[in-house]
């Protein structure tokens, strides 16, 4: 049982839209990830998930309206709600998720990442 | 689904030891709360519980060691350890929790909070 400091593990990786898992608590996972440029719309059918952003500006897109989260701001969106994360410039964020939730959602594509890192 | 400024909703209350809920994600509520002084030795036998300290130094004793978690730094107590967080001035942490959680774990007491606010 160690403590974790983010900021050191936001040093040890830059690429983007690759969650890598910090812990887990209960049956969800913490993860970090950096975010640049446009994800892709997708539902995570069965469940939630809470964008925390710890530096820079994230768009969330969804089919009625835009959510814009600052350094300090976190989004749950529930599960069912599709969305597209966009940032226009680097953003570094917490997710918190059910150990379950797959990147892409009910999609499989070229940016799915199937096994994530523990770091 | 609205998202939530984390310091806005800190400004809102002044009481120690008594978590507030910010939301809920899957099976966890996101809740904030602000420490000081000793709270008291306690073991949630069933639930994990991570403190993500967002503001000032908190010690979480343990039997055998003390872990000090400055801002920026998070700790996951897994379920089963029994511990006693200590807050020498104010801290303003973001728990993760199983939505079972107490926040004195087996005990119930003068200190127990057993219906949260949601703010």
């Amino acid at each position: 049982m160690d403590k974790i400091n983010i900021c050191e593990k936001l040093d040890l990786f830059n690429d983007y839209w690759s969650p890598k898992i910090l812990g887990e608590v209960n049956e969800s996972y913490v993860k970090i990830a950096k975010l640049k440029g446009e994800f892709l719309w997708h539902i995570h059918e069965k469940e939630d998930e809470m964008f925390y952003v710890l530096k820079g500006l994230l768009i969330i897109k969804f089919r009625d309206k835009d959510v814009i989260l600052n350094e300090g701001e976190f989004l749950i969106i529930p599960k069912g709600i599709e969305h597209m994360p966009v940032a226009e410039e680097e953003v570094q964020v917490m997710l918190i998720e059910a150990k379950t939730t797959l990147n892409t959602g009910g999609i499989r594509n070229e940016r799915t990442v199937e096994k994530l890192e523990r770091i």
